[in-house]
């Protein structure tokens, strides 16, 4: 999960310096935010700082974040001519930014012991098009399921073309040195199953079959997908994320072998006092036993107001338990 | 799910005149809502119009509803000492208005043909914690997580106070004259099984063994709940509302018999074609098909925006599809 983010004060000390697009956008910036968590925690990754919408601005709709509101499109796509006429541009020029953070990123964790890899970050299909089409971050779908069941034809348009600008760009990243990839399908979870199996499966199918032939493991993550696991591991990836909604060893259980598991503790546990968030750390630990494949981390990103020795505590509680056991 | 709302132009106009509060509080008006739908569209059932924060103002939390903003408790319940000072009251005394328009509701019903049973209507506690807890809408939960794992004793007191005034308040509507009740645990999906389990089954499994004893059949709602639903039959009630995150066939092959269902059409499908709603309500009927015990509906409330004749399509379908089933 994104670790670096406005839980930690150096983070918060850099935005009061520099917008949230400029951080995202300067490479020796968006470096040092990834390796902000890695020289304070003790963690057994780094993810790639950056926003899963950065791969929408290049197409020309008009990507602002607003102060306090979250990402708004200012031209968001609504009707078969929007999905026209998105502009098509190659990562490496458009998003070079990002392929040079990598690159920054990689040169300094190879001087460090012990060795970190590194995880790419890139959103998903189905969660690019909800912003693309609400134009900014929504409870309901409502733009996004119209354009779904009034205009499936120009749907798979705007899903064709999102899998493969994410393909493009995640094979980019793995280019310039990740290690791993991260795919966030993070609102996927409003649908269900008939219409992920119908709008969204041959979309995901086809990006990480194309992601996968790159080499480096895939972590393919979704929130409130309780009831759609079974189609996310047709989907593919090499791991599975699980937020906290369901119980880990149900949940692996219902995605049979051959697959991993990301997660699953609730961000919001990092507010309980310490002793509690240990033993919750237990319980999910003790819910993987015996199967290998299985990636500790939170269900979903660490919350704004977390406490940082909390996030600590975590840390620390998932190496010494998963030592002992 | 609560049918009459801002959809409606009728409903629109009252609200010009009065307030959210004034509406649900003066009888004649909180019955004249509850009628709209009935008077418009040939459903099989009225819902009581009604908030499921009203409970909470006789306990002198200070509920408001904010233009725009939806409810505001203005002294929101964060330590056992604000658990401990929560006022009581009867029911009958401090919600009159709720079953005054109960009974004016039955009377106007009574002179009808066909016969249109009413449902009534309450919020379930882990629910109605969550707003006192917060004091308003919430996207993560933060503090009612917070006191919940920080402070069980006073979540538990919590939710047995709330629990209690929950079943005093159902008893009061059921002996004012509704025939079924709806239990609104909406956002208890946020929670994961072992949450479930330890911090609401219990006091649910209460609440609905007294409910029920009352002798009407009770529906217990919640949404996002995919991973829950064994758990919310454990707890009880005779219908199971389901949220369209989930196969309908394949959530009530996991509750097993003895249990009916309610559900499952998204409410943003109401936003699609006529022909696509007809064909999401025809494939909701197939997947109910060959048990009895199904109760249609959507799986959420009805959006604001949604065209009220694609409601109307709704019941028709409804009607004309399992007519021919």
């Amino acid at each position: 999960m994104r670790q670096a983010g406005r839980f930690l004060p150096e983070y918060r000390a850099l935005r009061e310096r520099h917008g949230f697009l400029e951080l995202c956008k300067t490479p020796a910036l968006a470096a040092e935010v990834t390796l902000l968590p890695i020289r304070r925690f003790p963690v057994d990754a780094a993810i790639l700082f950056a926003d899963i919408l950065l791969i929408l601005e290049p197409m020309g709709v008009g990507l602002e974040f607003a102060a306090g509101d979250g990402p708004v499109i200012h031209r968001p796509v609504r009707r078969r001519e929007d999905v026209d006429g998105l502009l098509h541009a190659a990562p490496e020029q458009a998003l070079a930014f990002v392929l040079d953070t990598v690159r920054a990123v990689r040169t300094e964790l190879a001087a460090r012991t012990p060795r970190v890899p590194l995880i790419g970050f890139a959103g998903a299909p189905f969660t690019l098009a909800s912003y693309l089409i609400e134009g900014r971050g929504s409870r309901d779908y409502v733009h996004t399921k119209s354009l779904m069941y009034g205009d499936p034809a120009a749907w798979h348009a705007l899903m064709e073309r999102l899998a493969e600008a994410t393909v493009d760009y995640v094979k980019a990243q793995i280019a310039a040195g990740a290690e791993a990839v991260q795919l966030f399908d993070s609102w996927v979870g409003c649908l269900g199953p008939d219409d992920y199996r119908t709008y969204v499966l041959p979309h995901m199918k086809r990006a990480l079959a194309a992601i996968g032939a790159a080499g480096v493991p895939v972590i393919h993550f979704g929130t409130g997908t309780g009831a759609l696991l079974e189609l996310m591991r047709e989907a593919g990836g090499d791991v599975i994320g699980l937020d906290w909604r369901v119980d880990l060893a149900e949940a692996w259980g219902r995605l049979g072998d051959g697959v991993g598991v990301q997660g699953n503790l609730d961000p919001v546990a990092l507010f309980a006092p310490p002793e509690e968030i240990r033993r919750r750390v237990a319980r999910i630990l003790e819910r993987a036993a015996g199967r290998p494949g299985h990636v500790f981390n939170l269900g979903h990103g660490v919350l704004p107001a977390t406490p940082v020795a909390h996030v600590a505590a975590v840390v620390d509680a998932v190496h010494e338990l998963s030592a002992r056991a």
